[in-house]
C-alpha cells in the first residue's frame, strides 16, 4: 500500500484515484486490507469532519435516480461537492457498475466534484451496511460537503441507512390510499422529510394533496426531542422538471443546523456509533457461529423444531449454545 | 418438581396454584428450574393453541389500568377468560406486586377467571420479554382465550410486545399535535388500533378529533399485506366510563378473524417465533461476552474510543473479538 499519510494527502484533496483505492481496501474481505482500511480512517479521522449525510429512500419506480441526478446537480452547482453512495442488498454488481451510473445519472457522472460509488456486493446486509458506513466516513474526511446515501428498501437496509445519516429523506409517488405498498413498517416515523415526487402533469394535483395528507399525519408523529416545529416536514417535487428540489434542501438545511445548534446532531452521530459497535459485535459472533457447518446444521434443525411447535424459541437457543459451547469432542469454533 | 404430566393437566383446567408454579418455574434463573420449564412447555404445547394475544402500549398517565379493568370485566362477563401479562423492563417488583394489581385493577384481580401476572424483574429487557413471551404461551395453553400483554413503552418493550402478539393496541390521550411525545419513533405504524381514551367529560371533542386524525395517518400507513381495508383503525373510548370498549373488542376480534383466515395469523406466529430465536441466540452469546469482567473492561473501553472518535465502530468491534478470541493467556470465555 501506498504510505498512510501520502494516501490520506491525496484523499483529502479529493483526488479520485485515491479515494478508489480507499473504497478498495474498505470493500476488500482481506484481512490486511481491513487492517490497512482502518489505520487510514483513523488518520482521516484525526481532522474534524463537517459534512452532511442525507439517507434516501424509496421504492423502484419512484423516480431515485431522476431525484438524485437532479439535487446532485443542484448542489454541484451551488458550489458543493457531493459523494452518492448505495445500500442495495440485493446488488449482484461488481465491475459493470459505472456504466449503470452513467446511464442513471448521465450529468452527475461527468462531474468532477461528485463521487458516485454503488452499492459494495457482499453476501450479507450487515455486510453492506458495515462498508458503506465506512466509505461514508472516508468521503465524509474527504471534505465531500455532501454525502447521500441511496437504498431500494428491501429488508431493514432502510433501518441500516437512516442509522448513518444526519437527515432521512422517503421519496414517494403520488397515489392515494395504498402508497406504502413496499414501504416497511416503521419507517415512516423515521423519515424526516417525505418527498412526494412526480409533483408534474397530469399527477401534480394528486401529488399536492398526498404531500398534505402527509403533511398532517406526519404532524402527529412528531418526535420534538429530535425535530423542531414544523418536522417531519412533506413536500412535492418534480424530480424530472427539477422542481421543488431547492426547497428540499432549504428544508435539509434548516433541519441540520437546527440539530446542529442543539446539540442533536452529534447525539445522533455518537448513538448511531454506539449501535453499530454492538451490532458489529454481534454479526461478527454470529458470522462465527454460522461459519461452522456442524453448527449451521444444528441451527437450521433448531428451525425445524420451532415451526414443529417441537420447543419453544428460548429453548432452541440454550439447546444451539450448550451444543456449540459445550467444549466436548468437536470443541469450540471460537 | 410435581410430575409434569400432573402438572399439565392442572394448568390446563387453569388451576391457580398450579399456574402460579409454572410461572415460578419460568421466571427462575436456576437452570433446572429452566429444563423443567423447558418440558413443561413442550408437553403443554402438544395441544394446538387458540388463545388471542393482545399486546397493549400505552405512556404513564394515558389510563391503561382502568382500559385493563373494564377490557377484561368486558371479557370475563361475555364468558371469556383472561390473563394479563407486562413487559416493564423498570420493574423492581418481586413479592408486593399483588397489592399493586389489587389497586390498579380492583374487580378484575377478584376474578376466578382472570390470571394477573406483574412484569418479571430481571436484569436484562431481553430477559424480561423471554420470560413474558414464555408465560403467555402457559396461559394459552392453559386455554386462556385472551392474553393481554401490557407494556409503558420504556426502550425497546414496545417493539417486543408487539413481537409477541396477534394485534397490538396502542392507547393515548386527546391532545393536538405533540401526542407522541414519549412514544418512540415507530411504534406507530406497528399499532393495529390506536386507542384515543378520555372521551368523556371536556375532553370528548377534543378525544373524537383526535381520533380522526389519526384515521387518516393510520390510512396512509397501511400495510396491505397484514390489514384488511379499514385496519389500521382509530378509535375512541372511555375507560373510566366503560364505553367504546366493545367497540374496540369487536374490531380486534374482526381483525384477528381476517388474519386466521388469510394465513397471516400463522405467518405472523412463525416469523416471530424464527426472530425470536436468533435474539436469543445473541442475547445469550452477548450476556456469555459481558459475564466476564476482562471482556467488559475492553467493552467500556472501546465504547470510550469510538466516543472519542479514535476509532471507527467496525474497528472496535474486530478488536474487541479478537481479544475475546485470541485464545492467548487467557483463554476463551466460551
Amino acid at each position: 500500500m501506498q504510505n498512510v499519510a501520502e494516501l490520506t494527502k491525496n484523499i483529502r484533496q479529493k483526488d479520485r484515484r485515491a479515494l478508489s483505492k480507499a473504497v478498495t481496501l474498505i470493500e476488500s474481505t482481506r484481512l490486511d486490507h481491513q487492517n490497512q482500511a482502518h489505520s487510514l480512517l483513523a488518520e482521516l479521522r484525526k481532522k474534524p469532519q463537517t459534512g452532511l449525510r442525507i439517507g434516501l429512500s424509496g421504492t423502484p419506480g419512484v423516480g431515485k435516480s431522476t431525484f438524485i441526478e437532479s439535487f446532485g446537480m443542484m448542489l454541484i452547482e451551488a458550489g458543493l461537492s457531493v459523494a452518492i453512495l448505495a445500500v442495495d442488498p440485493s446488488s449482484s454488481r461488481s465491475g459493470g457498475s459505472i456504466l449503470g451510473d452513467k446511464t442513471r445519472m448521465p450529468r452527475l457522472s461527468r462531474e468532477p466534484n461528485a463521487f458516485i460509488r454503488p452499492s459494495p456486493s457482499r453476501t450479507t446486509l450487515g455486510g453492506v451496511a458495515a462498508q458503506t458506513r465506512n466509505v461514508a466516513e472516508l468521503c465524509e474526511t474527504a471534505g465531500f460537503d455532501v454525502i447521500l446515501i441511496e437504498t431500494v428498501g428491501v429488508g431493514q437496509s432502510e433501518t441500516m441507512v437512516a442509522d448513518m445519516t444526519d437527515v432521512f429523506l422517503l421519496l414517494l409517488a403520488p397515489a392515494g390510499g395504498d402508497e406504502l405498498q413496499g414501504v416497511k413498517r416503521g419507517i415512516m416515523e423515521r423519515a424526516d422529510i417525505v418527498v412526494i415526487n412526480k409533483a408534474d402533469g397530469d399527477l401534480k394535483a394528486e401529488a399536492t394533496r398526498t404531500a398534505s395528507e402527509y403533511a398532517s399525519a406526519l404532524h402527529l408523529m412528531r418526535h420534538p426531542t429530535t425535530c423542531p416545529e414544523g418536522y417531519p416536514r412533506a413536500m412535492t417535487i418534480s424530480a424530472i422538471e427539477a422542481s421543488g428540489i431547492s426547497a428540499v434542501w432549504e428544508a435539509i438545511e434548516e433541519l441540520a443546523k437546527w440539530r446542529k445548534e442543539t446539540g442533536v446532531h452529534d447525539q445522533m452521530r455518537a448513538e448511531q456509533a454506539q449501535r453499530r459497535f454492538r451490532t458489529a459485535v454481534e454479526d461478527r459472533v454470529m458470522a462465527r457461529l454460522k461459519a461452522d457447518p456442524a453448527h449451521r446444521a444444528v441451527w437450521a434443525q433448531m428451525e425445524a423444531a420451532i415451526s414443529q411447535g417441537e420447543i419453544t424459541p428460548d429453548e432452541a437457543a440454550t439447546r444451539l449454545l450448550n451444543k456449540v459451547f459445550a467444549g466436548g469432542g468437536t470443541g469450540s469454533i471460537f
